[in-house]
């Protein structure tokens, strides 16, 4: 079983990297197993199709981004400060990608909305309850500042929409110019959007 | 010669028609010739490659495109009011999409951006190319918007940038859950960005 369960996390693997820099519909099975060095009849022994791979795949991703998401966002610093710790990680994420493989990959979540979300229902479903749950985790987040005072906004859940649209925007600029930077302005659109103010230094040092 | 240009023109009208539903990766020329009702050859008389294409549809949706936000940017409503009668126009061409196919495709651009910008550089220099304009647009109107007290930003080509970021990023939501009214909130998310109030209502009226 040792090997079996190798085989299936080799394809997932293999199909992670090949979706992030080529996207789903210019894959094919055998170009997979190729790339993760297991025969094609493996494929099919763990996955129905492959929407079922790009499902997994999806599910996947999301479990290592939900734990990381949660880390950052359920800390100890204010809350602000937690969602610029936020665009910070991604902002890294993006920057190792790139070392990696020599472009900035983007969000594999918003790449694929892009590329499918009007053309398989299963993917479509899936990726709004990853949305959903950004947002939600956001709005969290922006909930606890509008409490102590350091933000002002009229809907929670419509502001925290926005910060997410904001990052996937910036995303795609990373992407667009290969350059992880872009991300940078982020805080300074978070902070507009959510009528706050900068928060003093001292609270940014103890923040980061 | 009439017969000739009205192949190329099919073949650009259909080819657009299928990257909006499937993105570019997934579409064979044989496919979109088919979809055209024009011979095979007739296709590389015109485009050396599939690419090339890919470029002669990003430049003519441009074109149209450029024409209508010049018209709506350039026109006579205080600033702000043009930035919302181009959202407006935007959440309705989704719509219209949506009624002749079934489901929101997005922003042509966008999409091209997250699916191939870091796969082939003649295509992501010309999308550069595109949101470079896009910025530089939407800046001249905020620039204007600042001049007349309406808007307080600290840096206009950043601002701009974070327009244009929550313009993907709600398209990318109207895509995700099928419904141009995602790009409702764009407005006041446009607003806070730009450090600015809602505009009277009787200036509301005189704008739109």
């Amino acid at each position: 079983m040792g090997r079996t369960s190798d085989a299936k996390e080799k394809i997932l693997d293999a199909a992670r990297s090949l979706i992030e820099l080529r996207g789903y519909s210019a894959l094919g099975v055998a170009e997979i197993c190729k790339a993760a060095g297991v025969p094609k009849g493996s494929f099919y022994y763990f996955f129905a199709s492959k929407e079922a791979l790009a499902l997994a795949v999806i599910d996947e991703h999301w479990a290592a981004q939900e734990r990381d998401w949660k880390r950052i966002l359920g800390g100890q610093a204010p809350p602000l400060q937690r969602l610029r710790q936020l665009f910070e990680a991604t902002e890294a994420t993006l920057r190792s990608g790139q070392r990696s493989c020599g472009s900035v990959a983007g969000c594999l979540f918003g790449n694929l909305t892009l590329e499918l979300s009007n053309q398989t229902e299963a993917i479509r479903a899936r990726l709004q309850e990853i949305f959903d749950a950004h947002v939600e985790m956001i709005g969290a987040v922006i909930a606890e500042a509008v409490a102590r005072g350091e933000a002002r906004v009229a809907d929670t859940r419509q502001a925290a929409r926005s910060v997410v649209a904001q990052m996937e925007g910036q995303v795609l600029f990373a992407k667009l110019y290969n350059d992880p930077q872009r991300m940078g302005v982020l805080w300074a659109g978070c902070l507009a959007l959510l009528g706050a103010e900068a928060p003093a230094p001292s609270e940014v040092a103890v923040g980061l």
